[in-house]
């Protein structure tokens, strides 16, 4: 027999549902699929980034699409993006860095490419974002923008709380900081506390590469995570958003043998053909994804299943997850 | 100029340390490569497993090392690990598997070729260690066995503790478990309850495939983490090692398009010269390595910095890390 070590996903394909007695507990992606359409936002063209690369080395296309953050997180930078969208700037840079268990990095590697005029400087106090916990929050903690991980061993090693913010993986804390302060104890009590909230270093995040503080980077230079979350960077440098497919193009990439990953050998570097905002490409070529909501209640199930794993092969649920392990469902919403 | 995102190496290779006023704190690399050579411990080259891939397409060799876990962790399993290998029963067998943000994994792709006599059926039992805290932990939780994570925001979501443990990454509760008991309660309060620990899945552990429980494999299918730390299969699926040199031969793999992440195609499998015990390569070939004791000041001051960036980059100390970003140091020890 094959060993499959993907619990859920193999077992489902190994045994039909139809085929089991009883009914085997629904893997998480399993709940995602089942969610009605109404549980599911779709992604407007214009908060989509599409980066072409050159053809592999096989000749096959390859295609890196990545989701743009809404406000108010970072749209400072990513104003700056989609200015460089609409000026080309990428196009005919590459990708030049890319370091194991980090990052892959993309921009000018001559560092000589004058920039569009008119990009903004951004401040270091826009890495965090205030919000009024009592116009998200709702009963149990679940409001219109803003979902709590789920309750059990749910504690964040870099944070006072995580959770998801209008689609997003967040994590935040009470000013002023008070270590009393944890996930579990966020709701009621500290509804009414001034409250900041800032995006993650996930898997697949994109973050804005910059130069020793004060400068947090224009957003000409940019970075996706491929690696264990380096959640150390959280508040110390821009996230604008996340690859929600074709990530493997940029993972699968050979490590660059310089100090930090940068390629040596400029013969090395990947090509970026082109890099526009989805809604500047023919109609018939924009893509078309939807991510499902926080507050839906396969979202809810969603979520404790991949932190309570009951389907097929598990034998003893984790109890907890921590943010990273809890990716926003994205699937394509093709015609 | 170049956009440094890799904080701490990039600044230290930007700014010579003598050329800054005031000396910039150390990064945790930093602190490492300083300790001194009493605070690292030997790998034993009967305790490597030395993974020979078939050259890549410039040529290039491709040898992965992975260290095997010491007693009392997996020893079942690893006994058989012993067993394959000096049986050379992966030699011509292949990486059939590579599943973005997941896992790498070899083994017998045609799955019938016979398994030596004498493996060992390993009971689910085994996935957990009993372990007497009292013995392992001195004062302040540093034993001479068991180090906690540092403290701070430090808490693991998916256990009550975690730590290392004579140089492996583990965590950990007490039986009957208890929610009530935390990291930071651990001790002294907890010092003397009954506890069990288990090896966790960060990226570059090394696991054993298995099928449906109860089965829990017999080594011969072996896979690696390549991407955020899957820590759900923690106590799901037993750990018998860790990369220590060579992921990027795995990690960088094109993904299998089947699935999974299987190849399809079975000319994409990327074929397997030889596996051997690095005990039983020529003394010439023999890799040679070396740990960081898990309970020299050197670690400790390295464990800290890693939960708490200060270094050149950095503007916010997260005051915290998972288990799973404080990766033990290991450096070659090559004469």
């Amino acid at each position: 027999m094959k060993h499959l070590l993907l619990a859920a996903a193999a077992a489902s394909l190994a045994l039909p549902v139809a085929a089991q007695d009883p009914a085997p507990i629904p893997s998480p992606g399993e709940i995602a699929a089942a969610a009605p359409a109404s549980d599911w936002i779709a992604i407007a063209p214009s908060d989509l980034l599409v980066m072409d690369l050159a053809p592999d080395a096989k000749g096959q296309a390859r295609r890196v699409v990545i989701q743009l953050m809404p406000a108010p997180f970072s749209q400072g930078w990513i104003g700056n993006i989609r200015k460089l969208a609409a000026a080309h700037w990428w196009d005919g840079t590459s990708v030049n860095r890319v370091q194991d268990n980090y990052v892959a990095q993309w921009g000018d590697a001559t560092e000589k490419k004058a920039l569009p005029k008119g990009l903004m400087t951004v401040p270091e106090s826009e890495y965090v974002v205030g919000v009024d916990m009592q116009s998200i929050v709702g009963p149990k903690g679940v409001g219109h923008r803003y979902a709590p991980v789920p309750a059990g061993k749910l504690t964040d090693s870099y944070a006072r709380f995580s959770g998801f913010f209008e689609g997003w993986q967040v994590a935040g804390q009470h000013e002023p900081d008070d270590p009393a302060f944890t996930n579990k104890g966020l709701l009621p009590m500290l509804r009414d506390l001034p409250t900041v909230v800032w995006p993650v270093h996930c898997y697949g995040m994109v973050g804005v590469g910059r130069n020793p503080s004060p400068d947090t980077g224009s957003g000409a230079e940019l970075y996706t995570v491929i690696g264990h979350a380096p959640r150390h960077l959280d508040r110390n440098i821009a996230l604008i958003g996340r690859v929600i497919t074709g990530i493997e193009h940029l993972s699968s990439l050979p490590r660059g043998t310089g100090a930090l990953g940068f390629y040596e050998d400029e013969k090395d570097r990947v090509p970026i053909t082109s890099i526009r905002i989805a809604s500047e490409l023919p109609s018939a070529d924009q893509p078309r994804y939807e991510y499902l909501s926080n507050q839906s209640d396969s979202f809810a199930r969603y979520a404790d299943a991949r932190a309570n794993r009951r389907d097929p092969f598990f034998i003893k649920p984790a109890g907890g997850a921590d943010i990273c392990n809890i990716p926003v469902p994205v699937r394509s919403a093709a015609k």
